[in-house]
This record gives structure tokens, sequence and C-alpha cells, in this order.
């Protein structure tokens, strides 16, 4: 793909950044000041997010693969385990960093949805106490899940308050938090009661590259500067990573641009409800529109626009992902919309 | 440390970046690529890099403890060492990232200098194929070295033909081989001729946050996009990282950058030359000065400058190191050094 | 559970060792020879594991989680993943050492009776080349299985094969490797054909305590000695671990050992066939019986019999495991298999 | 080397095992135990391990690099690092073990005699609370040293005291802990009292291969099993270690083995210490004689006898280790002593 015309609905990540953003980088680029996160700025946007978020303490990282790993060496000792979803970023999309890091396993459970719940954990639970199991101490749920949807702040309260129960540790990946914080219409706080620690992405969001990792466990704070270290995460000019993310906290920036990104998506799936022989995966509640459509239908449309194809569901049909971003605008979704609906006329349907 | 009006001596890494490669991360902004580095930008960058160093490729990461983690994972497997200085950075600077990400033993070794030698090699290797002893499999140095100093050509032949004769690896750490490049008066060719793998560093020559891993042994390259992957450091919007790597590429920014940093080194050492009680404990040739002077009279300066000690000589005497920067000016060298002449006045001598 | 009159099925690691393997340890207590396995015993052993198996190097280690370990550390770079059943010992039963300790993913796939095939192995090979996913480079199989059963040479055929056309490496985990070679009546040769390592178990099988890592592709032996060094395998009095091998190998032990429990395990699956409410789980192949009964049976049962509920099958019904071990006497299986008809007759069956 | 007529002195590895050893081993093999520790004869040598050091628990493992490797997975972070001595075994002659599996750096410190002091593990605490430096942790001695002295108890008792005051956790590698007990006339308790966790070799002192990882701090105790098992250590058949210190307990026969190997290496050192060119490198306390002498005297001495060189130190001279062991006899040494006499008298001293 190269820099192109028709907006790619591919990955939040082929966005640029925010001009927002990229002058405050320029702003933070005044003078001499001490490096490795001993700066101003970095403490004031350190503040900021532990005020958000009612945390202990925030570390910033370069994405959100390292802030993942960097959360769950707070909580996992070589022999404990984290349960996730099969689906989950960490699981199926991160190259196996967290095996190879930190040595633990991950219990993965199938799901329908994407989505963890209390019966689903308890199913990972047997092995407590048994020497041949790895000792499940991490719960992971990804908020907005991978699958564009969100918990509520019902589910999340079921799941925090039986991780309480069962002395498990809950860690959030929110690469896409803002996007639920939109959808749900709730603050960070209210989506980070009941974790441990938590991720807060910004680089989806209009950033250039970077995330924080918000401890709210205040046990688990001495050591996270020394994981940070040793994760290679820790910048030595972090003014201006910092610098990114005082963009995105002022005038909640963050809340806006992932508003628009939901707001688009939920645009496209309006605009492509009618289209013949499309259905929805799952409801669209974040930035991304999961279809399931006809093979032919799907490969003419990639032709044009940029978008991956991520399951195969039969012989005739796939699931794919539309990613919508902080930048996309209306005229980008229609235009979409109508090659959707242009390249499904010529399509051959499938016999039923 | 804050925002300030006197210059940083402390570290190149106080200094902000250099205004071209924020323009062009600016200019970088334009409309969707592909992420995770598949954008034309980054693969133009990574061509430019690889003839400048007759690589085979090109890997840009967050920064200098990451390029060297990088760096060795190609190179070692768990039961194989790296032979380094005591002072290397990666030994003494890194918390221990090497070990705790490789599983590799460092065998450091002493030197009065900071250089490595066929000799000082040498001392490590007794233990080759013998059970018990992590098996010498890649040297280490650092250019320029942590000393300030730098290998001369002859110096890097002697210690690539003996580690090409003893099959033995050598990976270069050029957080700062800018300036020996400045130094040397050389190519980027030439310094890396006798490397199988090594780092460029950028952050600390004018850039944002980023390093390059070059791979010349390309029997090494297969492994190095998984192993970049796992270490936590593919960045997503990549294009940023490289368009900070375009800028100092372009009209030898990075050369100019480092050439300012050395000749203010060097007129930082002429300026203090006479200061009774101070004298140089390395030769000045990057863009470090490393002094030796009575420890009142670092206290006292200190309450000004901002500068760190480093070493403690005697009862009364400390080693001090003042670093330079791209953006050093000769006046900021000028109040330093008149600030240094000014507190050497006042401070009693301790009797010999 | 303590000493006992009765004979244990509950796992063949609850047997003593074979008279004849500890004879042969005494006999191996003779003056000093040189230790970590350069002793004229551990030589001749390692020749003969060699010779039975068209092998280029056989290692001892402690126990078969330690074989499974140090079989793969020979094979996967951190980067890589090991494709096996969701049932495997080194998945489920040994605490995560894989990824502890090596640091790789485990490709675990769901099968119905413990067997891969071409087919699972192929669903985990779409991540290839993608730089996401941890690269699968090693299948994983154990040989007798989980369940009690054993791959034919033709299907060890199928997935060697398979896995060669793939580019794959295969380890066959064989810490029941002498019970599925006097299942099929064939030699060990045949069995290893197609792996590139593969364990060989003495512990389960009369000895006191080892394994041997079968090493038949040699492009794999020059690391194996450090990674056993480092995976904390290299006993220094070796003499004592060969010699538990020496016996087992000299006049075929090992096969009449496994015989013997194989026999008694299809005698007692004869002998409960017609138990009202009992049907066997899988085909009784190696030395296992998993038996489908009554939740009310298999308690009453365990009250004077040594055994594993291994699953909950309903509400009523649980999945049991005997397992039969190379001391396993006629009159233990016959006064078991009374018991066990003894105890349905008086148990209440669930309504249907 | 072979089975010989001539005792070894190059390592007390070389003995075989004591009769008594052998012998409770074969009394363990009586019937059907549970396995992996759960056995009555375990618990027993555990609760008898227990009171003997005034401990919390105790792991039996196969090896003194395994012991040591899990004493300091109980006790480090992967960025915490271990205070050692240079020449000790865990640095030097384990492969890097404890930096491949923990992940952990070792803060080695030249030392004289092998033996650490609070001064030097001061030298190592600079970096404390430092992000760019692995944070000290633990320190660990060997006792008795790799240099055949002891710690008095006094000197134990200082750096006890001094590691509890500074923070830091001990460990004491006790691969010949009971040479030292026997040397001291004091008790296993006494050793112990300052240590977190500490070894208790066996295998050197007449065992088949096991020792003990005895926790003394409770604090360490959760994680130990998990860790056992991780780091390959659970052996299924633990009946047949527990016979092994179950052998050695009774009837203090780990002392008289000690104290016969102490005896010996005493009597070998006074019967060579008026050998002209010969002086001795250490004081002899326990089973180790270290001499200094003539490169070709200790040539020639070694076309008959087998013992190692262990450093060179100068252009004529060696120094050398000889080991006793728990079996060697009066007339072993006097057989040695009676050699080393006659080579020496045949040798041509260098000139002075």
């Amino acid at each position: 793909m190269t820099n192109q015309q028709r907006k790619s609905f591919g990955s939040d990540n082929h966005a640029g950044a925010h001009p927002i953003v990229l002058d405050a980088m320029l702003a933070a680029n005044t003078g001499d000041v001490t490096s490795y996160g001993a700066d101003p700025l970095t403490e004031r946007v350190t503040r900021q997010l532990c005020d958000a978020f009612g945390a202990a303490g925030a570390f910033l990282v370069l994405g959100g693969t390292a802030a993942n790993v960097l959360g769950l060496s707070l909580m996992l000792q070589p022999y404990e385990a984290a349960i996730c979803t099969e689906s989950a970023h960490l699981n199926e999309d991160e190259c196996g960093a967290t095996e190879r890091i930190l040595g633990s396993k991950l219990l993965a459970v199938p799901t329908a949805d994407g989505k963890l719940t209390p019966d689903l954990i308890t199913t990972q639970l047997a092995g407590r106490g048994t020497l041949r199991r790895a000792q499940p101490r991490a719960v992971v749920i990804t908020q907005a899940t991978e699958a564009g949807t969100c918990y509520s702040l019902a589910e999340l309260r079921a799941i925090g308050e039986f991780c309480r129960a069962e002395d498990l540790l809950l860690y959030i990946d929110g690469a896409r938090l803002a996007n639920s914080a939109a959808f749900l219409g709730c603050s960070l706080a209210e989506l980070a009661e009941y974790a441990d620690v938590l991720s807060f992405g910004a680089t989806k969001n209009g950033a250039v590259g970077t995330e924080a990792v918000i401890v709210r466990n205040s046990g688990l704070m001495a050591a996270a500067p020394y994981h940070r270290m040793q994760l290679l995460q820790l910048a030595s000019k972090m003014r201006f990573m910092s610098a990114q993310f005082d963009a995105l906290l002022t005038d909640e920036l963050w809340l806006r641009n992932a508003r628009q990104a939901n707001t688009m998506a939920a645009r496209l799936a309006d605009s492509v409800s009618d289209v013949p022989g499309l259905r929805l995966a799952y409801p669209v509640e974040a930035n991304a529109v999961f279809a399931i459509l006809g093979r032919e239908h799907a490969t003419r449309l990639q032709a044009d626009w940029n978008f991956n194809v991520r399951a195969t569901l039969s012989e005739h049909e796939d699931v794919v992902r539309w990613m919508t971003a902080f930048d996309t605008s209306e005229a980008d979704v229609d235009e979409f919309a109508a090659a959707i609906h242009a390249t499904a006329g010529v399509v051959s349907q499938p016999a039923p």
C-alpha cells in the first residue's frame, strides 16, 4: 500500500497522527530537560493520567504489545499464567512476546464474541494448587475487544468482582480503550475500576507512537520502572512521548478522536445494512465493522480498497474487517459504502 | 533538572531534537500508509542505511538498549556469551536487559580506557568447548567508547580480523557512531567493515527517539524481523521513525550534528586545559570530556551546572563527565569554561 | 497414599524400580570414574541407544518434562512455536516449563483422541511468514499418547512426510515409547524414523529415574551438550543413570517390562467389558485403560483403590484412568476387576 | 579416565556412592507409593532436613547447579542481581545457567581467597535505586568455598548481619556444606543461621545424585514447589532421592563421610609440606588441597594420577587442585604423596 487517495479501512494504524499531537511535540522541543522521564512535561502528564484513572502510576511505552508485556510483567511470576480469549491480541497477534519475555503460559479460551465471562474464566481454574499446571494468576480482557465490541460496565463489574473473589489480578488491554469510553459514555476511571493494571492506547487514536501502562494496584508499582527499563521501553527523550499524551488529554482530544472513529464505523454499518448477501458478524460498537460477505464480493472490493479478510466462514463467504480512524470522514465512508453497494450488484451470489 | 537557561553538560540526551528532524516527521504525516514498516518512506530509509553501511538489512528501534539487545539476539544462543568491557553500556548501564531478555552471560573485561583488544578478548576464550562455561560467541565494542574515545580503523581491523580468525561475531554499539565517524573522518561503511551487526544511534545526535540496527552478516537476517517484533520494537506507525533517519541522512545532517558536538567538546577541553588542579582522564575524541578535578571544585560547579560525577578517584578527587550535543554552542562552552575557571579560583586545593 | 497391599492403578510412576535396574546401579559402584558422563558405562550406553535409534546422539536426563524441554530446546528459536495437541503432556501437565525455559509458544490443537494428523497440523500453519505470529517450527506428538493409544507406523509416516514437506521438525515425546513398541511389535528405530529428536522413557518402565533424549537430526547435535548443562540435567555421577539404561537395554528388559504392562491393561479392559454402565473411552493399546463409568461407582471404588478421575463427562459420569506398570500382576488385575464388578453391582444406576 | 587402581584426586565427583546409600535405595524399593514426593519417606526426610536446619522447607533436586538456580529463583525478580565472587561456582562453572534460566545478572567481585566480605559486597551496592543498574538483591557465598576454605561462624555472622541491615537476601551454595561443618565442628543449623536459602550437597559426599534446597525464609516457600517443577527437578519416583538423604542423615553418615574427606586432605597437605618447590595456595580446611608447583612437576605427576591444573601462575608454575572424597583412604593419600615426592626429586627446578 502506498500513500493514496482512498482512505484505508485496513487498520487504524494506517492513519497518520493528529496535527495537534505533532504540534505538541514541536512545542516540547525547547531547550534541555533531564532525560528518561525526569522532565516536567512527563511529570505533569503522569499526574494527569493517574488522576484520570485513579491510578498509582503511569508508564509510557512504545506500542501496544510492549504495554501488554509490561503490564503482565508486573503481575506474573514465571510459573503463573494469564487467562485470556483465544482471539486476544496478546495471544494471537504478538508473536508470542508474552511467552518469550515473561516465560508465562497463556490459558486461552475460545469465545463466540471475543469476551471473557466469569464462567469462561472458571473453566481455567481447575489446576490451581496442582504442580503440573501453570498457576492462573491474571485475567486479560481487551476493551474494546478485538471484535469491535465493548464490555459494558456491568460486565466489567462482574469480571472484576469475580477476580477479586478468586484472588486473580485483572489486566485490561486498552489499545482502543478510548473507543470503548466513547461508546459507553463513561469515564476512564469507570472503565478502569476493577483493573489492577491496564493500558491506554494512543497510537491508534491519533498519536505518533506511544501507549500508557496504568498501574492502579499500588502494590505493583515498585517493580514497574525496572521492568520498563529491562523491557526496552524507557525512552531517553521521554518528553516527546509525553507531549503526545499531553495533546490527547487536552480538551479531551482523545475522546473526540475516538468518537469520530466510532461514529464513522456506525455510519458505515448503517450504510451497508441493506447490501444483499452482506451481514454484520458482531454489533458495531467501537471503530470496527466486521462483515460477512461473499468471497467474490470481497475480492472485487479489495481491488480498489484496503481492508483485510479475517476469516474464512465457508466455501463462499469471508469475514472482513473494516476499521475507521480518528481521521476517517463522512465522505470517506460514503464513498466506500457506495463501492460496497456497487460491487455487490455485479457479484454472482452463491446458490443457497 | 528543569528547562533552564544554562546548557546542560550532563548528557547528550538532555538536548531536544534538531528542528529538521521534527519537520520531517510533520512532512511524513500525509494520508494513510501501511503500518509496521511496509511504507515507502521506511523502505527508502532502509535502502539508504543498507547502502551507507554495505549492509543486508536495517531495523529501526526505540533506543540504544533496545538496539543492543536486538543486535545480540541475532548472534547468541542462550548458552553463548558476549565478551565486552566492564564499562560497556550493555554491561553497566542497561539494568541487565541482555541477561534478562536473551539469557546470555556477559564476559566483562576490565580495561584502562574502555577499549577491547585481541589480547583482552583472548583472556575470555579459555572456556571454549568446556561444558561448564558459557561459550564465547560475540564480541561487543562501543564506538565511540563510553570514555569518549574512538577505536581507530587499525584497531577495528585488528579486532575484526581476530574475531574472524577465532570464529567470533562482532557487534558494535554505535550509540555515538556518528561522533566517531566525525572524529576519524571516515565513512560509516569503513567503521562497519568488520561488524556482523552494529547499531547506528540517532537519538543522541538530534533525533526524537530512534536507533537503527544494521545487519551486515546476511546469515543473520532471517530471524531479525521476528526478534524485533518480540523485543517490543516494531512501531506501528513506523514512518515517523523513518522520517527521523530520513532527515539525518539528508545532506549529512547526522555528520554535521556530530561534528558540532565533537568540536564543542574539543573546545571545552582546550578551554580548561590550564585550570589548576584539573586534568583530562582520557583523550577528548568524540563529544565527551572526562575531567579529574577536586571534589570541592566539582561540587561548587554543580551548584549552577548540570553534569555527572562518574567515579571517585581518591579522597579529594572525582572524575566528572561533560557531554556536548549537536546543539551545544560556542557561547555555551565559553560560559561553562569560564565558570570552571572561576570556581577553581576559589577552591582550596588539597595539600599534596 | 502409603505403601500398601493393593496395587496402585493411579500411575505407572507409583511402582518402584525393577530389581535388575537397582542391581545394575550397585554393580556400577566400583571405584572412580570421570564425572559428567565421560565414563565408559555412559559411553557404552550412549552407543547402544544411538544404534537402537539410528541416532547421532543420546543424552540422559532426570525426567520426562526435562526430556521434552531439552528436546525442544534443540529445535526452537524463541520466536518459533511448537504445534501439539491440547492434551499433550508438555501443554497440560508440565507447569508451563516449555514456555518458561524456552520462551516458546505452544500452538495447541483440540483433538478427539489425543492424536495429531497432517490436517490438524495444517490448521496452525496459516501464520507462517506473518510477523504477528510465533512461527510454527516443530511438531510434537506423544507415543504412546496421553489417551493410551498408539500412532501406527503409517500414521507416523504420514506425519513425518508432512513435516518434511513443510520444513517442520518432528519431536516425539516417548515417555511411554516402550509401550508403543510393545503394542506395535516394531523396533525403536522404526518408531523413530521420522523424528528429528525424541525421548525414550525409562522411569515409568522400571527405572529409578532417567530418560534419554535421542537426537537423530545430526545438525541439532552441537548445541545439545550445552543445553543439557544449562537445563540442569547434567548429572555428575552419570554412571548411575547410565546403569539404569544398561539394565533396561540388556536382554530387552525394556520391552519385557512394557509388554507386561500392556498385557495387564488389556486384561483389565477385557475383565471389565461386561460391567454394567461401564464403557471404554479409547482403545486400550498401551498400558492405560480409560473407562467411563458412573460417578457413584467411581467414588465407591476409590475408597479401596488408587486411581484418578481424569474428566467429568456429565452430571453422572466420569472418565477415569487405570494405569498398569511393569510390575502389575495378573492377580493384581483380577483383584481389581473383581472389585469393579462388585462395586458396580451395588451402585444405583442413573435413570436414562 | 577409566576405572582404575589409583584413587582419583581430580574431583570428589569421581567417587562412587557410599554402599549404605545404595542399600537405602534398595530398601526403598518396596511396593507402590505416590509419586512426585508425596510418599512417606520423602515426608520424613523433609522433616529431618527442616529440623536440622531450622528451616521451613526442603526440596530435593538432581545436582548442585540445579540447587543454585532453584535457590536463587526464590529470591530474585528478573531485574534483580546476585552479588557473588568471580570464582563462585554459579558464576564460573555453571555455563551461565543462572543468567539463562532466571535472566538475572550476577555482580561478580574479584577476591583473593574466594570469600566475600561486607566490604566487598558494598562495592556492588552503589547502583541501588538507579534504573540503569540491575538491582542487587541477593548475596551468594559458597561454604566450603571453591578454594577449599571455610567461612568461620564469625564471618558468616558478619555477612548475615550486613545482609539483614542492607535488606539483602543470603544464599549459601552448600555443595560441600558437610565439609565445612566437619571442619568448623558446628551444626548445620549454625551454618545456616543467616541464610534465607541454602543448598546441602549430598552427591559429592557419598550420594548417587541429589542435593537439597533448604528454605529458611518462610516467605519464600509458596513459590518453591512450582519453581522446582518448572526447573525440571521434580523427580517422579522421589523416594529414591529421599532414600539417599535418609541414609546420609542416619547416624550422621554425612558427617563421617565429610570428616574422612577432610582428614585425608589434611593428611595430604601435611605429607607434601616438605616437597621442594611446592607450597599451598590456600589453607587446607575442607577436602581440597590447592598446591603451587612447577609445571614440569605437575605434568610428570599427571602421567600417573588424575587431578586438574586450575590456573597458570607464571611461566613455570601452576596451581593444581587435589580433591579427596568420602572414600579416599590413608593408603591412597600415602601412595599419592609418595609419588609427589618421587616426581619432585627428578624434576629440574626453574632458576630463581
